[in-house]
């Protein structure tokens, strides 16, 4: 298998990407093409051991920044990493794309400029993975799409349904709508639409709307929103965690006896750092494009782009471009039966 | 001052909720209305020492339950805790009611049987207080309506603003939009819109557009969002906190150190709890309704509902219905003299 790598992706490119792509190319033996400036590259290499590893410098001459405009970028700057790394794909060179860098950017430049959508795919969708107590679940939309119609979300439980299948390996996932109630009549207008369309589906194992409390309680495997709820309940998430982490340790700093407590509960405290870490699961796809592409955090560190290395094995693996493809195929033919 | 509360409310009534209204009478020295069914009130009031206590029962036939559909209960239930305790502020009898109950029974018994709009209001809307290190801010709409219209939306920004200066005392409150990112071009169509409008509004200090880790930093004072997503991202800061908080007990008692560790730290825990505890504000406006109605959570103690009790009375020194009243108004003259 060959994986490229954008190496100017992360916030503190180019060492966590190339470390991450080192790393991955060790421990899965695939050719990881590294993408980005050539001299850069092969100044931060020569400070490793990459003795008998696959490795392969891709040149390309811009660097797609956090403050580029998505919508101008994929204009402004046609020999990006990104656009080098996803024409990659097109080409036959590489199986996958892997880029911690501006997620706007590398949607529209997968979008409208390289990879383009799979046929039938109404909207491509940005995933995320997240793992709580052991548990993975796959919410989508992300923040693609801030304005979902209900026919495309209704698309994103199906892109869903089949990465959790043929990429994740689950027999039968749960599809979940998240909302701000468990009851079907719960949601705004473009959710409760979405609901009835996704009621008929047969192929789909629709458990019904999900609250975010079960969003982390495993009780879905597939969590479909809009991009802009999607979105907004990621970064909730997020921040609720650090703020409560942040008070912790504060407090545990404040006098010497919660100071010793603390350092005698060390262990315990890594043991739920790892538990809900981001970085164990690293990126997560762009569903619908025709093409793998995973997106990891901007502040990834190596070991995070390590294991998107390892996601986007699972979706070559997977075949899931071509699962994708067939499975909405079969979808639109069945609507259609059931129509006629 | 008094105030009536619903001793039908919480998920554990009538318990919490009247002895939250003897602290309320005792710390407060207010008249407190407890309205509910009589002979249970005498019971549990039977339990404590309520000499020279302001308290005044109030008798009502039917209790709101947590099954209760919102749309049908103000019909089918007339004489209900909630009806009961509403009209006690139309008659003039009291001038604040305060609920743990059903929030969406709350507000149809409000909005279309008993207390009504504020004249010039379109839609009433939910809020939530957060206190986080110290710093509250009001959340609104987190719930009354799913399907915000961005002229409902700038009206919450204006009695939000109203409510942080008249009840909670700030000089000059910022006023922010929930949405998926700072820049302004961030948010799904109503919040792209909602927020054009509030940039056109010279009375309000509106800061623009703010992600859920400002709205727990002190970025703002008054966050405004859709009741869809408002709703979702106040129960996403619950579901992660209660997550993040289960994950750390389990594992402080998975081993004797990190259990000896945890119980040194018990004091930082508890400084912890104490400044993220929903509790300590006890309950929110119903903005909008012609009436003081003060909102607490289902799972109120009795300190959550003294404190509701507290709510109510900087509600109704503020003059908040009066002051809203006044100030869209003036905001409508606003307008319509610029327009001219």
């Amino acid at each position: 298998m060959r994986i490229a790598v954008d190496v100017m992706g992360s916030d503190n490119y180019p060492l966590p990407d190339i470390e991450g792509a080192i790393q991955a190319a060790r421990e899965y033996g695939d050719e990881v093409l590294l993408v980005g400036d050539q001299s850069t590259i092969e100044a931060t290499l020569s400070k490793f051991d990459v003795n008998g590893l696959k490795l392969t410098i891709i040149h390309a001459e811009e660097v797609v920044t956090m403050h580029d405009k998505p919508g101008a970028v994929g204009k402004s700057k046609p020999n990006s990493s990104m656009h080098v790394g996803m024409n990659l794909i097109n080409s036959g060179d590489a199986q996958a794309f892997v880029t911690a860098g501006n997620t706007g950017a590398a949607l529209t430049i997968a979008m409208l400029f390289t990879l383009r959508r799979i046929p039938g795919v109404k909207r491509p969708a940005l995933s995320s993975i997240i793992k709580v107590r052991g548990h993975q679940v796959i919410l989508v939309d992300i923040g693609a799409n801030t304005d979902s119609k209900p026919e495309w979300m209704a698309q994103f439980a199906l892109m869903g349904d089949i990465y959790a299948r043929k990429a994740l390996g689950l027999q039968n996932p749960r599809i979940a709508l998240l909302s701000n109630g468990e009851e079907e009549e719960k949601g705004n207008q473009a959710i409760r639409e979405t609901h009835e369309i996704l009621s008929t589906y047969p192929q789909l194992n629709f458990v019904g709307n999900v609250e975010p409390k079960e969003v982390l309680s495993d009780q879905a495997d597939v969590v479909v929103s809009d991009g802009f709820t999607g979105n907004i309940v990621v970064k909730a998430f997020e921040a609720f965690g650090n703020a409560l982490s942040g008070l912790i340790r504060e407090e545990l700093t404040r006098d010497p006896v919660s100071m010793l407590g603390g350092l005698l509960a060390k262990r315990a405290f890594n043991r739920v750092s790892k538990q809900i870490d981001p970085f164990e699961i690293g990126g997560a796809p762009l569903l619908g494009v025709n093409g793998v592409v995973i997106i990891g955090h901007g502040r990834s560190n190596a070991r995070a782009i390590k294991n998107a290395i390892g996601q986007a094995r699972l979706a070559v693996t997977g075949n899931i471009v071509q699962a994708i493809h067939d499975g909405l195929n079969v979808s639109q033919s069945m609507r259609e039966d059931t129509a006629e």
